[in-house]
């Protein structure tokens, strides 16, 4: 079986570590558009579908937040699972933002929800509070479709001081008794490149246990969230990285957002369009390919 | 301001403490009317509105496990979204039980999703993993629109011990410092009754601590899943509640597949529809109901 994170890693090394969030907020979407568009949904489609050629050379993989689309209702969901089937057909490589964590019964469903259908992904990020027994029935699905997923695991918000960095008793931090638990996993589905079928979320915001950490969960590979917006710079992610792999560094508003950066008078905004936007995007995803490149070859 | 949880208190006086679980999935719906509706989808909304009709004198609220609406797709959500109005429109109470968690700015975008739109609820079910601020964006809507939210602390599935139970440096478990944070929303969000806007999901299957955390969680009204099929019994779920209040317990496959259970012979299983299924719904949540209150009463 190859597993889709082996492919995620031979993306990695022919195209760098950029993870393109798809984490699109109507209020990203150029004006121009919106009026265009039949629809808020429609629209949001349109805006995905520029950008995802603009950058399917040189993103690793996209990873499409689901609350977005939620937000949305159900046409909000139709443009996720369109979205979805656009970059799959492709051949990109997408993550399905959903964070699920639920009883074994209930996971089952889920992963039939988010593995096949119309809302199949190629990943899926799931929490893992409620134990094992709700990250396990996943697994089935690498096994037999290659799917991954990856599990939160030291997230980049400020609240994961709240119960992810709480000590336990038995030493070590909840997230090293949950990388642990992954390490596991990843030893019993090993892929091709060292890196296990089910990786883990790390955030590249805290500097100094990064290394620590890079060296400890060698097995897993890291959805890297936190860069940008967020407060992450490329040195900081390069620390998550282990021979110039292991690991994608998502951002979101700094690439979708990129037209309004580039747009300097309030006219040019006004008559910007999916064209000018998709452009803007694939040179931040280009410079911050550059600058992941450059930091781990340091 | 009335909190929906100020609601589901006056539900449990008047009506007992049964959740009824639309875990709804297709294997538990008669053939018959399988043969009948133009989809599965249609099949399932069918299903559940007979059983919304049988039981809405004695529910105190319904719970609708979103992953057996994903499994179907987009037009699984359409059912899913049906099945929520349904309940809502008849002036029942409804809890999503979608376990979200997400950082703040996702959070937001995620409350708005579940909280107005096609996809309304009264109530939420989420995920504490990645801290505070992922709860706190839900709040607001406690506070202009009443909404309410239950936080997983000690759920009712084996894996619980892997994270859940773990033992904290400073004392307790992991569940115990989650439940400190969410005795500290409550008291800021207080409602009439003695319990805040914000509750906790705690499972009737493991006896030893339920009168412990129920007497140090004075504040905090239970979601108590674990109930029947996950062996929790109306004693051990009576050891969660105060007063006969602060809590509703949840029984999902006891109710949804009642009529499996009555219909003896696999002719009659043949001939059964979802009238049949509603009236075994009705009897085995009144049952449930019953055994609740004499376990509270002893």
């Amino acid at each position: 079986m190859t597993y889709n994170m082996d492919r995620l890693y031979e993306a990695v090394e022919a195209k760098g570590h950029v993870c393109v969030g798809l984490d699109t907020a109507t209020e990203y979407i150029p004006p121009v558009e919106f009026r265009r568009a039949p629809s808020q949904a429609a629209a949001v489609l349109a805006y995905n579908s520029a950008l995802i050629d603009a950058t399917l050379d040189l993103a690793a993989c996209y990873k499409v937040q689901i609350a977005c689309y939620e937000e949305l209702g159900l046409a909000g969901l139709e443009t996720y699972a369109g979205t979805l089937r656009y970059i799959r057909e492709r051949g990109g490589l997408v993550i399905a933002d959903i964070k699920r964590g639920d009883i074994a019964d209930t996971a089952a469903r889920y992963a039939k929800a988010h593995f096949a259908g119309d809302f199949e992904a190629d990943f899926v990020t799931l929490s893992p509070y409620m134990g094992m027994d709700s990250i396990e029935p996943w697994l089935s699905w690498a096994e037999t479709a290659g799917k991954g997923a990856f599990v939160l695991m030291r997230t980049s918000n400020p609240g994961m001081r709240d119960f992810e960095y709480r000590e336990l008793k038995s030493g070590g931090h909840l997230y090293d008794a949950v990388g642990d638990r992954l390490g596991e996993l990843a030893a019993a589905h090993p892929g091709r490149y060292g890196y296990g079928a089910f990786g883990a979320v790390v955030g590249c915001t805290e500097r100094e246990e990064a290394a620590a950490i890079r060296s400890k969960r060698s097995s897993l590979f890291f959805l890297i969230p936190g860069y940008g917006a967020q407060g992450g710079a490329a040195d900081d992610a390069a620390l998550l990285l282990r021979k110039g792999n292991g690991g994608v560094v998502n951002a979101s508003r700094s690439i979708l957002r990129a037209w309004m950066a580039e747009v300097h008078s309030n006219a040019a905004a006004a008559n910007a369009d999916n064209r000018v936007a998709a452009e803007a995007a694939r040179n931040a995803a280009a410079a911050m390919r550059d600058a992941i490149w450059a930091a781990v070859r340091k």
